[in-house]
C-alpha cells in the first residue's frame, strides 16, 4: 500500500516533516541554535560522517533554513547562518527538548533551559498568540483553511478531535 | 566515523529523536491528537503498510505513548489510546504545524488550528511557564543541570549560544 500523498502534503506537520523531519537535520539545527555555524564545530558536535553533515547542510541550505556565507578566502571557507526561516524552526526543538526532559530523564536532567537575563530556569509551554492560553488536545481543533480541498474535508470529518470528556485514562 | 552516543543521549531533544524520531511515529500520533485510536483508522489516514504500521503502534505503546485498550471480544480487538505521556507530545506536533503552515503553504493553508470554544484561529507560540515571555533562541541558553556529565560540560562551554547582536542577515 502507498502512501497517500494528498492529505500528508496538505497537512503541514507532515509537510514539516518531508522538508526537515530527518533526525541529522533537527540535531544540526539544534546545534545552530547554540551558535554553531561552522562544518567542523558542527561534525565535533554531532560525530556525524562529514558526507553525511555535507548532505544534510546542502538540503537544509536549499531549504532555506541556512544561508551559506564566506567566512574566508584563499581558501574560500563557508559557514551556515540560519535564516529567519531556520529561526522559525526553535518552538519544534524546544517542544522536543521539553518532552524529553519530562519524560526522557529518568536519572534527572542534564541540560535545563534558562532565561539568558535572570539565569532562571525556563519551562516552555505552548500557547496561542494573543491570549495566550494553553494549546491543548482538549482546546484545540483542526478546520479547514482556504485551500483545504475535498479530500480533507471528507479526511477532517471522518476524524473525531480529542474531547475534555473523552481522556485517556 | 561513529555517532558520539553521550552528548546526544545526554540533550533531551536527540532522546526524544532516538524515542519518537521517526516519520511514520510523529504522524501516527498527529492522528491520535485528532481523535485517531483504531488501527483500521490509522491506516486509512496514513496509507500506511499495515506491517509497518503495526510495528510503530507496537513501539509507541512500548514507549508508553499509547495504551492497548480492548474494545471488543471474540474476536479480541484493541484500540490505541493515548496516555498522559503521549498527550504531551502534543506542543511538538503542534510546533511542526505551526511551522509548516508559516513557511510550507505556498498555496495558502490547508488546514488551520482554532478554538474550540470559540472556534477563533489559534497561532501556536512558545512561552515560559510563569512568565508567559516568548522563548527564542535570543532570550534563553542552555545551562547544565544536576545530571550534566564532564563531557556535556565541556560541550556547553564550547558552544556559543545565539546572541541578540548577532543575528542572521
Amino acid at each position: 500500500m502507498q502512501p497517500r500523498k494528498k492529505p500528508s502534503s496538505e497537512c503541514p506537520a507532515a509537510r514539516t516533516l518531508e522538508s526537515v523531519g530527518e533526525w541529522w537535520s533537527i540535531l544540526i539545527l539544534r546545534d545552530a541554535f547554540q551558535g554553531c555555524t561552522r562544518f567542523e564545530k558542527f561534525q565535533r558536535s554531532l560525530g556525524i560522517a562529514p558526507n553525511i553533515l555535507a548532505r544534510r547542510l546542502k538540503h537544509l541550505t536549499a531549504q532555506g533554513m541556512f544561508e551559506r556565507r564566506l567566512y574566508h578566502k584563499r581558501p574560500n571557507w563557508y559557514e551556515y547562518v540560519l535564516t529567519p526561516k531556520g529561526r522559525d524552526f526553535f518552538p519544534v526543538v524546544v517542544a522536543m527538548f521539553a518532552w524529553g526532559n519530562k519524560h526522557l530523564s529518568p536519572k534527572g536532567k542534564s541540560l535545563l533551559m534558562a532565561d539568558r537575563a535572570s539565569s532562571r530556569a525556563v519551562e516552555p509551554i505552548i500557547v496561542a498568540a494573543g491570549t495566550l492560553t494553553p494549546v491543548t488536545p482538549d482546546n484545540v481543533v483542526l478546520v479547514p483553511g482556504p485551500k483545504a480541498s475535498p479530500d480533507m474535508l471528507r479526511r477532517l470529518g471522518s476524524m473525531r478531535a480529542l474531547r475534555p470528556d473523552s481522556p485517556p485514562t
